[in-house]
């Protein structure tokens, strides 16, 4: 509760200077898409077509499963509710801001200004979905204005990740376990990394659960289970491509939840189940289909990686996080490198295998809309014999299957290199003073950075007086 | 906390078993329809025409109600909330995999495979809605093992009197009046019956609410309130159908909320409110409006079944199901047949009432849309007349009303008959030994199937710390 | 807990009387509009394009606002969650039913029916958010009974009202900064104005919050959060003004939500965070750029909105509203006056300012359909020309900007004064003896009226343990 922690200069600073940045760059840069501009409707325009009808269902989902899915889940500590629920809500509506100029600045810009549509504020959720899995690594040992700083950080090295990504080596990554979950884990990792604090490997005293704040984790989980089949499609293409991301997703969860109760009740020397497991492991599923959740992969096939991801997941908590901490200096507090690094390997493996099978006898000449860059080269003869049976085909590279397999491959180790180096400068700059780090001491405990109601201090006593009543 | 009750070797044995068997049929029957399969998409094909976009919205809807609604309303008691969310959780996941499977067998099945689209999945979370009511009538008495292996038995009983109904009685039931509420109230009443404990007949000394989980069973109330219009419509013809589905479960609803309130301060001593009431008997007359949810009934009728279910509703749990639990062994733990069984019940009067009072005045030539068994049978100049005026209908039987009206009540008793003798075989079943069940002792309480955290035990301790600080 | 505020006769006369009322009117006046009605389907209708799918979505976003959004939100105080959550749900849904009646007398009325679709019930639920925020200023000092007599006499005046700005003055009000948020703001502080408790200008010892208590409303804020792109551009015209609306909104939301942390910290003398601020003022943004949310404003310019709306809305809060308690006997319980009234005078204003600076340049032609009282004159020879760019536009008044620009003043003078005297005049129906108005002692409690579980009390004693603990 000392000075150095306090708010009441430096976030009001970094704020403010923010949003006048903000301001000016939105005046500057940001104007309407068509799809939202008044002028570019016409006679032939048929308002119902409007792109809002076919986005704005996916950003609501969306929005829910940042703002309520995300807000609930980080706040299972039991001192660590609101500012579970609070840095989530903050950090969300500022990564989506700068998120939709920096990227606008990448992916939609042309005649000198960013283009605004809901489609934005869509893969701005996305970008936001990275900065708040990163925060994941480091909840509770970071003051706002840290989490501030590793956004604005955090941000333009995604967005130019994803633009180079997306330019250069052309993936495909429909359910962004490549540029999302990859890149959100290893920055994550890196800025842990950084801030590792040697007293924290035993446990803090703090570091516990409570009846309320674990209900209140698994709303947060069951609203990103219920919602995922719709982060998971947002981006593919409309039609069979939609729907079938919409099915593996489902059927991903599904398997992977089912999964998550034997494991946790196999591996409790009790026989009972584990909330941190309920709240976390069931949702491996999710991630685990995404590289390969809009292609023709059959249904069985997304059961199987439901399995697989949930498992190496489990795994990944009850082993491979507690060997990083001691061996590693990676402090992982909510254990993003299962539920999303290795999730994401195996995903990133079965999309490189579902790229190599793709053939047209198993998708038709859609394929080519699929895989866009296996599509023909604009001149070649296939090309047109190709558009006659799906009008509007753009022409791609040609590539082959096993090419495009290899540019995944690159694709994910530079995205891991970046995301790795990126999110270590990043821990380096959150170790700048007057960033309101809180000490080991006050780690997991909302009474730093709140005003609490009077019967916060009781919550913490609780252990105490149930050896007293109960003494 | 006896061995007898351990999940360690049961609860993945089971699980596990499962999920292989799910698996192999996946990889063996499961094949896309031809909304999600690439390769059925042509020239003639438009993205946005995609069923997706028809059943997808109601799907999400019912996905909250589900996993959401119904999980927090089944955490209405103070030491059981973790178990009411978990294992409605845990069973909605098994039985949506395991009904897919099994209507897929019954109603999606052409050239040895099933065909799976987002309308499978939104038809097995009806039938995992069937599943959770009838866990409603065990709630804190079952182990989660005796939950999925009632959850293996009820889904492929459910889905054949599904089938048998829908295919040989061919009747008029869009919101699942008769085959989702009265089945799974009948079910849930067989079990129960059979798993009778004489000692629970006194009340338990955990089947208290706390401030708590009253407050979060409360905001499972109003997910489900919000979405039952999506639930009850989700299945109808598109267009004025649905429309009207929509329209009288709002109706419904809003009476009989109106309703609730006013019995229960009216049957209350001291003149007061009494949270269960609102949690449940304001639902009712999303039920009550069900089997005639699609038909010209007036907004005023649909306002009118709403109050009548919500009196049946609210007088069922005050007088009968005291008396069936004394009576009757039938121990009916979230008052099933109140909210299900008795509004199910003048739902299909009603549903049978409006299928008499039907005519060509009131709907116009699409009568024999919505009645499809009243349209005339192939080769009647009569089918070829009001296929001038509906392009597209689809000859029928030519049954008259009274008919209609006849196969419906027998739909009412069949489906009543199969779902008590499959809740009863069921019961049996629960109580083979290697389930779990927890003792008179532990109902209703966490602790025995989950790690609590440290301040579980003072919740059990409240009503001692009260007398004593007070004391 | 006297006889003085038992509902067990007044709450069931009151209700059951209106539901009879309700049924009656029903019976009498309603019927289908011609989207939900059977006969009016014939071979030309496509199911698809019922009105049902371009509202309905909407609709369902709006019922999870109004339910469980201000439901949650209203329940931030210690011992008045029950009250909190169960008055919003029952003067919701009673408000509902009535705002269909009396806006279907005014809006929806032709041949001695009123037509229901929907559209009413979305038309109904912005009623209701009017007669929810109203209710924000008493909340805490009123019956159960209260609350319902208040939504008897405020939906007719907020349906008159509002008939005759939309049929006299015409006005510009997507986002309904006139009619739901000054009307809302006026009314109530008109009620509490009459309903003055000197005793409680000092403080209640009952008017805290706990732990649990501000988390579950800082979930109410994030439901209206994430849904309030739908709030504000439900009743838009389709295309490309909802798009503006949705984008709008999202961009005044995002940055009145990072202007509050600022202020929230900046004005904490110990330098936290203060939950309070972040419950309600982040939402100021939503309100503020109601006015001109369809409006070509430009991105930027909702982000000064955002900014500005919020900033009054926290001087509003820290200022204003101990203020007007101390001076002017209005006790605003959550400050409606700060999140509607200066916040809605901000968005009229800037209304305002969009419609003097609208022109065909920045518009196109669609211009005379977002102002439509702009558009020329039937027999206009401009009106012939503007209809082959943009086929079906209506004949409007020919106002020019300045003539639109003084009837929205009017529309905002004459809608606070219909708010404010009818606010007065429901205040004094509301001291009618017989309406169970609590005692001072007995505010903010929830003891009053309902049943509360057995820990209650023990959350009424915790800062008594917390002393007599640690002591």
């Amino acid at each position: 509760m000392n000075n150095s922690t306090s708010l009441r200069v430096r976030l009001p600073v970094l704020v403010l200077l923010m949003e006048v940045v903000f301001l000016g760059l939105f005046a500057g840069f940001v104007t309407y898409d068509d799809n939202a501009n008044a002028k570019f409707q016409n006679n032939e325009t048929n308002p119902m077509d409007n792109s809002l009808y076919r986005d704005y269902p996916f950003f609501a989902d969306v929005q829910v499963m940042i703002f309520v899915g995300f807000g609930c889940l980080l706040a299972f500590l039991r001192l660590y509710g609101f500012s579970g629920m609070v840095f989530n809500f903050l950090t969300a509506t500022f990564t989506i801001q700068w998120a939709i100029l920096m990227q606008g600045y990448f992916q939609f810009y042309s005649d000198g200004k960013i283009h605004l549509g809901v489609i934005n504020l869509l893969n701005a959720e996305f970008a936001c979905a990275v900065v708040l899995i990163s925060f994941g690594a480091v909840l509770g040992k970071t003051s706002p204005v840290q989490l501030l700083v590793m956004a604005l950080l955090e941000v333009p090295i995604f967005a130019l990740t994803e633009w180079a990504v997306l330019k250069y080596l052309k993936i495909n990554d429909a359910g962004g376990s490549i540029l999302i979950h990859l890149f959100a884990c290893y920055f994550g990792l890196g800025v842990t990394f950084v801030l590792y604090r040697p007293s924290l490997n035993d446990g803090h005293v703090k570091e516990v659960t409570s009846y309320q704040s674990d209900i209140l984790s698994l709303m947060g989980t069951l609203f990103l289970w219920v919602f995922w089949p719709s982060f998971n499609s947002a981006l593919t293409l409309k039609g069979d491509d939609q729907h079938r991301a919409v099915l593996h997703t489902f059927i991903g969860l599904s398997s992977s939840t089912m999964t998550a109760f034997a494991l946790s009740a196999v591996f409790n020397k009790r026989g009972k189940l584990t909330m941190a497991d309920i709240q976390n492991v069931t949702l491996a599923g999710g991630v685990t289909v995404g590289a390969s959740v809009d292609m023709m992969i059959s249904p069985a096939a997304a059961y199987a990686l439901g399995i697989m991801g949930c498992t190496a997941c489990f795994m990944g908590y009850r082993y491979l996080t507690p060997f990083l901490a001691r061996h590693f200096r990676i402090q992982d507090q909510c254990g993003i490198h299962n539920l999303h690094g290795l999730t994401g390997l195996i995903s990133c493996t079965a999309g490189i295998c579902a790229i190599l099978m793709a053939n047209e006898e198993t998708y038709g000449p859609s394929m080519y809309q699929i895989f866009s860059h296996r599509a023909p080269m604009e001149g070649d003869p296939k090309l047109l014999e190709l558009q006659q049976l799906i009008p509007g085909l753009m022409p791609g590279l040609g590539r082959t299957a096993k090419e495009q397999a290899i540019y995944q491959v690159a694709a994910i180790f530079s995205t891991i290199g970046a995301a790795a180096v990126g999110g270590v400068l990043t821990g380096f700059a959150l170790k700048l003073p007057c960033l309101a780090t809180p000490s080991d001491e006050f780690c997991f405990d909302d009474e730093l950075f709140f005003d609490v109601p009077s019967d916060f201090e009781f919550t913490q006593l609780l252990d105490d007086i149930e050896i007293f009543i109960m003494g």
